[in-house]
């Protein structure tokens, strides 16, 4: 073992919960390792809970208190940030930067949100902000994007961010149950909250959505430039009519450059991915991300991306690197927006569409309705018709269109007699 | 644009094939993106290049020189090694650090052979050495297990890192075609060298699997310590065997820590891997490689492994990490073999094995040959039993045996009476 001619490296606590106790019990049980790998032995100082009096497996009950603001001041080198929430979140950090401690921190909303604020407090006060477990959890994503593409060009991230929706859709495209049996299944066993709608209606993936595009495209990006839409829509006939084409429906964060580099598109919505597709095979709570750049080609990041021990894994390895830096004098990667990429509408994005229609039974059915789609210049890729008596089932998929005409299809299509419904319209994304 | 307050950062460039020239491409093609990421310009100074009389594209020819060690020494800020092989680079990345230049490198072959001492070079100096492009080209994964799961405990890291000899395992898998018809192929196709040794018999992935080790145990490891087994013995038999039971065959790296923590063993061969595991879709030159550690779980990285615009993307990352720490006062991690764990030897490591005999075909010859490996305590999983005429096939899978255990049972077998061949021996990898 080395013995180190440094200093220790205090570390404070805010937040106790599912991460926090691992990222406590993780400095005991590592303190050798993290101290050689420092050059510096690591000392928990403080833990703040919201609750004082409860118990804690791993946790010095010494260091625990309910005073947040107590222990985000008491000076410590890092202060690990693990509570979540916009507020006292955001005030605790600024405090803790203020005292010139080091921050890292988990906390995807607040980032998405307000990123700026935090990044700004970290450059005046010359401290570091680290934020790895915020996206992706045990999966490193946002060292390898802001530090080792770095000198890279990247064009697009693509990926599966959220666990919860993941589990839902594979659940429903195995057992064909519908959406609302399998979120109660979910719930009951745990893996959805009781109040499941941060995760279901996309906002969990969008704010990952901004914090990856703001790091990849250098411009600024907040949760409110992301398109968002969840899975709450996503029928048992979509996963179906996926199926049949050889498809899977995915929850899907996509952050990109405009093909003539006139500003950035964030979206974050369900869309039928092929079967052979990497993405494809992502399934339960597992997340993956693909990133591509000019130079590198299409690099894939694919882990856990969420739970006590992974998320923990990655605060701990940003907790090392503030460590080191407090060691050696060095800093983290500061705030790079120099790029002020216009954020566009999801209008102006480009991708192929799925589009299941209801239509009546006779013939000139698909002539009408094939002419809206070539007056709004979206081009047909695939159709397939099925009778069934009166009604019959028409499935189409689009080459490229923004979502603009295709807003305008729609819209034509329902007026049309021969169109008795609109069963079900979704993104069709990761085709070559 | 950002106005730099910044001095200009200088970069020499020891190189310029495949690699040097797309670098030294990109530094001229991204120059106004680099100086706002790094807070200051980058200037190329020179080029260092065999033949100086050789025109270079992109490469400005007042820059270009044939004497290495004039570049190497001429106090650049940073100095990119992209020649490869042992000497001179060695010296040249040495009498660059004693300049005060901190280095780039992507030589696999020198880090693997004498990585202490570029490592204590670079640290008696006070400079920094960086070399994500070393293993796995375009892929980040040195920076991800050496600072973003460095606060984990890493137990195996597992993938495939060579191209070449994936390209050739994919093609005899797709075509049937034995290994001396796909080589031919792919060196006609310019995939594989002239002189394929170096990817085929397993050495460059042994480079790279022992730069894995290193950074994954916090252990000194070099290409000497490897275990080294390459494609070269791979027959038609073995792809058609591995198809017959649902496998594919890769040539895998494996570095892992033994159940014990007692120490570790690098290994690379070729293995039979499920066709329902990840790595199995890893097809033609793509590379792809598997970090698990304690608490993050499996973690997967994937993309493009060679080709000189994706190496020099991981290249220009490094650099750009260098600049920032000009620039800022801070430092590259260093080397840390604090955890001093033994290398142990192949015949230690616990696998399956999948084994092809030609037997007799007559009664008993399934037990006198299940007796052989009860007595070597090698358990079997799978037996087949395939007759024909005289002969007969029997094809088994084992549970996990030693290498050691496995040796034995071999020498026993081609013994018996009953057995009048081995036809084929291979480890079996990723089963649950």
């Amino acid at each position: 073992m080395l013995v180190s001619a440094h200093p220790e490296i205090t570390v404070a606590l805010l937040g106790a919960g599912t991460v926090g106790a691992q990222v406590a019990r993780l400095l005991a049980a590592s303190a050798a390792d993290l101290q050689a790998r420092v050059g510096a032995p690591l000392r928990l100082t403080a833990v703040a809970v919201r609750d004082a009096g409860l118990a804690r497996e791993g946790v010095d009950p010494a260091l625990v208190t309910d005073d947040a603001m107590a222990v985000a001041t008491s000076g410590a080198d890092i202060v690990v940030e693990v509570m979540g929430g916009i507020e006292p979140a955001r005030s605790l950090i600024l405090a803790a930067m203020e005292q010139g401690s080091s921050v890292v921190t988990a906390n995807k909303a607040l980032l998405a949100a307000d990123g700026a604020t935090l990044y700004e407090a970290a450059q005046r006060h010359g401290v570091d902000l680290y934020f790895e477990a915020s996206v992706a959890g045990a999966i490193p994503l946002l060292r390898p994007i802001r530090e080792s593409m770095v000198g890279d060009r990247i064009v697009r991230v693509l990926g599966i961010v959220n666990g919860t929706t993941n589990l839902i859709l594979t659940r429903m495209d195995e057992q064909g149950a519908d959406y609302g049996t399998v979120l109660a299944e979910a719930q009951r066993l745990g893996y959805a909250e009781a109040d499941p709608t941060a995760d279901v209606a996309g906002h969990d993936a969008a704010a990952k959505a901004a914090i990856l595009a703001e790091l990849a495209f250098h411009t600024r990006v907040t949760i409110d430039d992301v398109h968002c839409e969840g899975i709450v829509g996503v029928t048992s006939e979509d996963i179906k009519a996926a199926q049949d084409m050889g498809f899977v429906v995915k929850l899907l964060a996509i952050a990109e450059r405009t093909d003539d580099d006139g500003g950035v598109i964030v979206r974050v919505h369900p869309a039928m991915v092929p079967r052979s597709h990497p993405l494809a095979s992502v399934r339960e709570a597992y997340n993956a991300v693909f990133v591509e750049a000019e130079s590198a080609g299409e690099v894939m990041f694919y882990g856990r991306g969420a739970g006590g021990a992974p998320t923990a894994s990655a605060v701990l390895g940003d907790v090392v690197a503030a460590a080191r830096n407090r060691v050696s004098g060095g800093r983290a990667p500061g705030e790079s927006t120099y790029a002020q990429l216009p954020v566009l509408p999801v209008g102006s994005a480009l991708t192929r569409y799925y589009v299941n229609l209801d239509v009546a039974d006779r013939p000139g059915v698909l002539a009408a309705i094939a002419s809206v789609f070539a007056e709004e210049q979206v081009s047909i890729q695939v159709v397939r018709q099925d009778g069934h008596g009166d009604d019959a089932g028409l499935i189409l998929r689009t080459h490229l269109a923004t979502d603009a005409a295709m807003a305008r299809t729609l819209e034509r299509l329902r007026g049309l007699d021969a169109v008795k419904q609109v069963l079900g319209v979704m993104r069709v994304e990761g085709e070559a």
